[in-house]
């Protein structure tokens, strides 16, 4: 793909004379950013443009020329893409609109275009978006006018959908002091995707910083396998979140808005740092553009005290601990003051201290200080202290850099200033201490799962396949789900505690099973008709005695009728705690397990955690500990802690089953009935998908 | 309080020729700003300061100048301030620190200054602040220089705690095309607090919006009575709301965290807009000089259409409804479109549309249609495009006014632009369409709640006081809270209704009540000195026949030994989801009435709901509506739906008996089982407060 990125030939279609017309802006961005390759210009019309002649023809041009940049109605690009075949040129960027995001018409002409690609081996870009923009080499393809005195060279490469925020990240990450390498417009994303770019991305030296925004994400697993394989810092602005912008979604580049629960969990689970807007993406940038902050301890060194306590509020709200300041550090600083009106403590207000050297002297005695591990430098200037205000700056990037902590400069001042020192010095600033403390979380949390969840090692259960793969064989053959049995076995199987059970398929069996099963059961009818067992009738609980069950047996043999399938006979199970275990399989992400406490829990306050199959055990504690609701399990107004250890266990085994059998749909495990020892399931059930799996 | 800011003769007192010294700002920061009244200069040595003679005793002094600005070593400020008096000076702005923020030494010379100042009857402003900056006259007298041109004057008046803070504000609000009026830093408030700048701003005609920043607020009673006063919209930055900012918060202005709870709907109840950063200060501020927003439908018209999507994601977030554009308009519009390439919907995508003039004509289609209520307006240039762009602000400001429609103007431009633009132009500008959608919330539930919660009229009930003042009386004479039966009495006679019971005081009797109350009862012990009557075995339940009541009778006597206060014998209520009512007097901001699902809803949840009372019925049915665990007694999983009403009506009433009584620490209903009709207490407690009420 460097080809792409770095072509040494170019050749623009669509371009005129005409001062509306469009393409000429691509050229004009060219020749702005000093791109050093070949370029020509292919246009409708015979004519000249920047001193250049303008081709009506691709047959004129040599064979071979790297990239296409096309901006020409969409009925016209099939045949312009034929011509580039028969001219070698391997890549195309198309830059128009009109395909499958505006109408049926649209959607015909993409997949013909795509066949044409794929005939002559060339790759695209787009449609319907603005294209390539590498800042590196000046290979600037938008056709939204740029200037280059507007955008920063720098070390973030950005992937986005849509043209228009593409062009305000551009303008984002210029004044974020961090700065631009390559921008990557896909538009519909007809042939090359987000994948394909990350992928080459990961591996540019260029690029140290991976920004994403994407309206659907239809590749999750790739996109979460690819975010695994780097140490690389990768955002994603995910859009699109919302029932009302769906709409506008699927008419604007076609997306489909993916579940946003599993996109939450799935992109924490790969340490892919989601930004829910513009300016968390920015704040995100920033602070990984600083060394790491490694631990929860936090000064906050403020000129003044006010904005010091607006500061602590948001450290208490990201959990950071304010380090406490031992005495002997207290009264060296307080020796640095003037006028003894201050207490120094944590945060430290320096007050009415107008010296900026002592600042410095009190900003490295803080960043010094081992246990530390990131620092909040707030700043206010106006007016004449604007000028001399700039050297802290330099003093902040110096010791962040010399002692790898963060010192996240927070400046309060005039807008323009502001302005001046976003674009002039190359070291992030931020503006309100919300907006500092939200990113040294992000840069804390970034660096401890890289760091401790995503080293844990898989866990893996021996099982005994080849029987369910049989059940699941008959059970895809007779066009059914598995039945209740098959679901239990296939759960014991894997380890995952069913309360105790037996098939009947004779009356006068049934006293010996339940005198071997012990205390009260219930009876639960087996037939694939019959889904909804407890609406039918089809399970009868709390059976004590022999007389009682038989009649049972009776009524739900009548019911499942003609079913040489027999009765279930389960022990009841009437102590414990509730809880649902389940998973399915997400079109985007693949398997996904989910937990949640049951019955009034779940239904009022709809409270579960969801995690992408395959899970490690920390990820599968942390599946239950995340919940509110979770505390019941732990024991309270006096009870006995549950067996959350089964449960933690059960996640992973279940978790292992769907990734052993591609051919499961769904999994229900509701309940599961939590005990102070153990934990089994009392009901369950299997969905197959439609198609025969892996 | 006009001679205050509109002071026509000011005195410094602590200037010298030191270019250190900081009062010598304050004298510069007049002289800049232009003030127009006269200046006298006192410090300790004698000199020459901007060409005016510096006086070394306040005696020299004229008698009757309107202002003394001190700013001297905090030792020094009661003898300035005597000398003060002598002069006839009526008001003091004191900026120095060394007070009770910083040690026992300081508070005692406030306590001297307070003693000082009242012998006098001089008002103080500060101290431990940067006393008061009027834009207006050019009263500014922050010992921090400020500059004129970046300062812009508006309609924004601000009360703030610290200097730094207002400072920050002084800056912010300046570049928010809003502007600012006056100014107050109010330090330490040891003489004039919040409420008396507050009621001074409320009347003064050049403040429109009034903005407070607090560390604490002390007088939350005060401030909700002030608010509710006025139809001018009131900000409040409330910071110091974790556990990490206290610490700084009392060292820094003395301050004492409120309940972050309390504040938080008591704020709400007074329509007291409440930014949580200042960022969201800024963000109401702007939408607030903006028409309001009436109703909840939007129109989004965006230059890109992935900005389109971000914006829509918002709006859902704060519960807009994309106004559905009619067939004919959507016509209209497309026959604007050079290329159709876009549909016309809502959000408007307005594409690759690159005429300004256009935009015109669509927006303001958009702004006529009577049934949309607001609308973002989203842009993004940079380049060339940036100075045509600057037009369409003015066509925004021109159509919101026109219509008397919000129209939040978001723009996505270079930093240096977006400053300029700030600065020169007076409508406001958004950034991020994140913060225009907030913001658009904000002025939303303002208009509805002047419109609709506030005017909402107290209920009354008419009840029978003067046994309860009796009941109250005896207990607090005897120096005890109320017992069980006297508080069972108090809530009935406010028609809360408690669950029948009848006090015993001879075993005899015993078989006589049971009979009469029907079905099983609880037995209670009635002691002032056993208050956790379940933990001593003081509560018996279930007893359903006549022996066990018996057993039960003797055995609460044993423990009340010596008490000739009987036994409680109430009926026992089985049925019914039990929820919690309580009733508590808080510092600040007067009884506080609390609603809250019982048992393990509120323990493992936590979830509860408060109110500052009196509440009206609009306020008690929120109570119960904005618990999500609420659902519960709406009937879940097939039950029936529970008596809500007969809560509403219960906490109507416990919010005129908390209203009656000054002298009722709190109440704790706790349980209320809410039936299908009705709901009965089943146990009460009111603890009186030790001072003898009002």
């Amino acid at each position: 793909m460097d080809q792409l990125f770095y072509p040494k030939s170019v050749a623009v279609i669509g371009v005129s004379e005409d001062p509306q017309n469009l393409a000429r802006n691509i050229v004009e961005n060219l020749f702005k950013f000093q791109f050093h390759g070949e370029i020509f210009l292919i246009g409708r019309r015979e004519g000249i443009l920047f001193g250049r002649g303008i081709c009506t023809s691709l047959e004129e041009l040599r064979e071979g020329i790297d990239v296409a940049v096309i901006l020409t109605p969409a009925q016209t690009v099939p045949g312009i893409l034929e011509a580039c075949g028969k001219k070698k040129i391997r890549w195309a960027v198309i830059e128009s609109g009109g395909f499958s995001e505006y109408s049926e018409e649209g959607a015909k002409l993409e997949e013909e275009t795509l066949r044409i690609a794929q005939k002559w081996g060339i790759r695209i870009v787009g449609p319907n978006g603005i294209g390539i923009s590498n800042i590196e080499n000046g290979f600037v393809a938008a056709f939204s006018p740029l200037s280059p005195k507007a955008l920063r060279k720098g070390k973030v490469s950005l992937l986005a959908q849509s043209g228009g925020v593409s062009l305000t990240y551009l303008n984002l990450l210029s004044s974020a002091s961090v700065g631009i390498s390559k921008v990557v417009s896909m538009g519909n994303k007809l042939d090359l995707n987000e994948i394909d770019y990350l992928n080459y991305l990961i591996h540019d030296p260029q690029t140290e910083i991976i920004g994403i925004y994407l309206e659907s994400i239809q590749r999750g697993r790739e996109l979460l396998e690819s975010a695994r394989s780097t140490s690389k810092p990768i955002i994603l602005h995910k859009a699109n979140t919302g029932e009302a912008s769906k709409e506008i979604a699927k008419l604007h580049t076609s997306a489909l808005a993916n579940d946003d629960k599993i996109v939450e969990t799935a992109l924490k689970q790969a340490d892919i740092i989601r930004a829910k807007d513009f300016r968390s993406f920015i704040n995100a940038v920033k602070v990984l553009s600083l060394p790491p902050m490694k631990g929860n301890d936090l000064v906050i060194l403020s000129r003044s005290g006010g904005i010091a306590i607006v500061a602590a509020d948001s450290a208490e709200r990201y959990g950071f601990r304010l380090f406490p300041m031992k005495k002997s550090f207290q009264d060296r600083i307080h020796s640095y003051f003037r006028a003894k009106v201050i207490q120094p403590t944590n945060p430290l207000d320096l007050g009415d201290l107008f010296d900026f050297d002592l600042y410095t002297k009190i900003l490295e005695q803080v960043v010094k200080i081992e246990a530390v591990d990131g620092i909040i430098f707030q700043h206010a200037a106006v007016g004449d202290e604007m000028e001399p205000s700039r050297k802290l700056i330099l003093t902040a990037k110096e010791l962040s850099l010399r002692y790898q902590k963060p010192v996240a400069y927070c400046y309060l001042t005039e807008e323009e200033e502001l302005a001046y020192i976003k674009r002039a010095f190359d070291y992030p600033i931020f503006t309100e201490p919300e907006d500092a403390l939200s990113a040294l979380a992000i840069s804390r949390e970034h660096y401890n799962r890289k760091r401790k969840i995503l080293k844990e090692k898989l866990p893996y259960f021996s099982v005994e396949r080849n029987r369910i793969k049989q059940l699941f064989k008959r059970a895809r053959d007779e066009k059914r789900d598995p039945l209740l049995p098959e679901a239990f076995e296939t759960l014991n199987a894997y380890g995952i505690p069913i309360a105790d059970y037996q098939v009947v398929y004779r009356k006068e069996e049934l006293e010996k099973v339940i005198e071997r099963i012990e205390g009260p059961v219930a009876l639960k009818v087996i037939s694939p008709s019959i889904s909804h067992k407890s609406d039918t009738g089809g399970v009868i609980l709390n059976l004590d005695d022999f007389k009682k069950a038989e009649q049972a047996y009776n009524k739900i043999k009548q019911l499942a009728r003609g079913s040489g399938d027999g009765v279930l006979v389960q022990k009841m199970i009437s102590d414990g705690k509730e809880v649902i275990l389940g998973a399915k399989r997400d079109p985007s992400f693949g398997p996904v397990i989910l937990f949640g406490l049951g019955g009034i829990y779940v239904e009022v306050l709809k409270e579960t955690s969801l995690r992408v199959a395959p899970i490690n055990r920390l990820e599968a504690e942390e599946m239950i500990s995340e919940l509110k609701t979770a505390a019941i399990l732990k024991g309270v107004r006096g009870e006995r802690p549950l067996d959350i250890n089964t449960l933690v266990e059960s996640l992973l085994r279940l978790s292992q089953l769907m990734m052993d059998f591609p051919e499961i749909e769904g999994i229900d495990i509701n309940p599961v009935k939590v005990l102070e020892k153990g934990a089994v399931a009392v009901d369950a059930r299997i969905v197959l998908s439609k198609e025969r799996g892996a």
